[in-house]
């Protein structure tokens, strides 16, 4: 009997081994689930005749060489930085290894050794990075096969809270990793624009978002991403004149986000030593320089953020409770640490909340002497605040490309990413059935 | 005969293995000058008669030890992450310990073991962290032993350039370490100010500044630093409502740093993918936004900063040549790195150019019901580009602490910086043949 080993059984582990555990019914294959925490293994394989649960501590090398070595493919759902140690195994032990993480220059060092053994290591493959690569990959290929010419390609996603569970002024709720909510873009962007290089630095990437319209749903903000400018060679645009990669959020967002980072809230990198004796009322009291204005600590820093008291974003301030004299209680927390912990209980979802996901590429391209833009657009929206629309599409991804790979219909070899029509052609057919679907308009520029 | 152990002989250390080397000759002492490069450390001993030199890699824990077992005192010189591993070896090795560095979380935890075996390790032993020490402390506890209480404690210092060898607009050389200056103030400033917690983020230090007046130098610009609310304790001011550390500049300075974090230049966390392929004219454009004017690089760059085309700050960046079509040549560097890289070229000292420390104490108190406020200022120049003030600032404290401790003057164990009377009132008076000479003005407030 075939083995399929998923190691990790949280929250964003839900869709995928519910998935797993069917495709394993189907094929007589057999399931086991490993996680540090063995209840929630057990509960997310719920006795399941074709799987089994088990405890595992990731950092314990032998156990988790005895569970890889009884596997014929490994989907790690493991914090990013533990993927390595796992990959090595799978290399000496003769495994294939799929992860929805981004890959990095330590795992495509492997790749000479995993193609040497016949192994497809499968990174990039959940949502974004994932669906995003998977469904441009296609049109773009599709573009070329008819003999069009690319000169721009914009792709953005968003993991945002659906407009019936849209209850808050800043239009936003977690759900995926807040930590990186709260240090998002901090860098600098860097994407391509008329053949030109363009870099965002932080203390400008909120403020510099443009406006997409997604029918039926109105206008949302955009702001670049660090990494537009990676995905070109893979993506056989080299040449390109135009790329951008961005991320979605609802009109209003960026402006409030950006008074956040003016103000300091988002600084990551040092701790605020007196940060338990302060209120949040006092914290901004003493982000406010001495040339911001007389009034009280609210109408100083409205007139250092440039802002009229009862402006869109004082009011998600407010909202959030930095003027109020209630006690922060963290000891030597950064501000990020702050924020992030105020943020964690404003933004979170309620058992009912549904989510959604917008992803939108944008392609301009020239066919027999005309240029055309096509849009193409998924937007899905999650069950409630478990089913999300989120994990679904991060972690079905995965199982569906396990299930390729179990079946033998993947020939491609090596560390990769999931670029190529043998994977994005079944995976996005199968997704289909999921309600992943792409809506396409286009138009005569 | 005892021996003296110097860790490093690079440009930093000439001064202080001068000083030691000369202390040797008349106390008998033996003094062995250990470096990666034997050439260098030879050069720096100069076959004086009670000296040697040696090749040391500290990594090889061997010759690191055998070394240290020879001495009585080691004086560290090597970067500040390499303190810990001598450390350790003078702990099992019975060795005192003098580093000019931060005092790092972990050496303090090496307190109790460096106490108990009755060994001094004294960090902070420079200039800044040093002298600032000794001299802020020995003012501060004249003050609180005539009866006085301190209300306000504000301590400045400046590596510059001396006004005769100033021929730039920035009026700035590099005397230190390039990368800790294009780095400077990232984070959040943390200061005290009436009692009340002050928080300067990164996107706004380099605005707030202040003056200073300094006798006979005109005015200089002061930046906070990060840490003025860590030595509260140390000095004694637990209940200060007024402290802060800044650092010293010319006049015209900041503004114009200020210039290169909005454009996004001070970057040092993500590579620019491109560089290589850029002039800094190219990169500029890159960093312009989709509304920033419409005439020349230059132009919209100046509008993007509010800057009318020929201001001092436009000036400062024309003389970097950063609207130059001269090709950066680095490859995926990061923004900080090009502009260090720049910098280097543009800041370096020539032969003959003297460097200036500026060091401003400012003390208010109350005394018999009366407010007083206290200014004590060094002003030190150097002679050259190798003899700098930096350099015997930074060594010469270490090696005159290092003779006391030879001298078993030194009753203080444990891990330390230098605030204690039986420190600061030795090494500053000896200082003082060095040129260190505070200069004090009193007022009534």
């Amino acid at each position: 009997m075939k083995n399929i080993l998923v190691i990790g059984a949280g929250r964003s582990a839900t869709a995928l081994i519910n998935y797993i555990l069917k495709q394993a019914q189907e094929n007589a294959w057999f399931v086991t689930v490993a996680d540090a925490d063995p209840e929630l293994a057990a509960q997310k394989v719920n006795n399941h005749p074709c799987g089994r649960s088990t405890w595992l501590d990731v950092m314990k090398v032998n156990d988790r060489k005895d569970l890889i070595e009884r596997a014929d493919v490994v989907v790690s759902l493991l914090p990013a930085h533990l993927h390595l140690e796992v990959a090595h195994d799978c290399i000496r032990l003769n495994k294939h290894l799929i992860t929805a993480s981004y890959v990095s220059k330590e795992m495509y060092r492997l790749g000479d050794e995993a193609r040497n053994r016949e192994l497809i290591f499968m990174g990039e493959m959940g949502l974004d990075p994932g669906i995003d690569h998977m469904s441009a990959k296609q049109k773009i290929d599709e573009i070329i096969e008819k003999g069009g010419k690319l000169t721009s390609f914009r792709s953005y996603t968003g993991g945002l809270i659906a407009p019936e569970s849209d209850d808050n002024p800043w239009h936003y709720k977690f759900t995926w990793n807040p930590r990186n909510v709260v240090l998002a873009g901090q860098g600098t962007a860097q994407y391509l624009e008329n053949g030109k290089y363009k870099y965002i630095p932080y203390n400008r990437l909120f403020r510099q978002y443009r406006i997409i319209k997604v029918k039926d749903m109105g206008e949302f903000e955009v702001y670049a991403n660090r990494d537009s400018l990676l995905y070109r060679d893979v993506y056989g645009l080299s040449d390109i004149p135009n790329i951008l990669r961005g991320t979605i959020r609802y009109a209003g967002f960026c402006d409030a986000w950006n008074a956040l980072i003016k103000i300091g809230l988002t600084d990551g990198s040092y701790p605020i030593l007196e940060s338990k004796d302060l209120t949040y009322h006092s914290l901004m009291e003493a982000y406010l320089g001495p040339n911001e204005g007389t009034g009280s600590v609210r109408e100083r820093i409205a007139e250092f953020l440039g802002e009229t008291p009862y402006s869109p974003v004082m009011r998600k301030l407010d909202w959030l409770g930095l003027f109020r004299n209630k006690r922060i209680g963290m000891e030597r927390a950064t501000p990020a640490l702050i924020l992030e912990n105020l943020l964690l209980d404003k933004w979170k979802l309620k058992e009912d909340d549904k989510d959604m996901i917008i992803m939108r590429h944008e392609f301009e391209y020239e066919l027999e002497g005309k240029k055309k833009e096509l849009h193409s657009t998924l937007v899905l929206k999650g069950s409630n605040s478990i089913d999300t629309a989120m994990a679904k599409l991060v972690g079905v991804p995965m199982g569906i490309f396990a299930k390729l790979v179990m079946q033998g219909k993947i020939t491609a070899k090596g560390v990769n990413i999931p670029v190529m029509k043998e994977v994005y052609d079944p995976v996005l057919e199968e997704l289909k059935e999921h309600g992943v679907i792409f809506k396409e308009e286009e138009f005569d520029l």
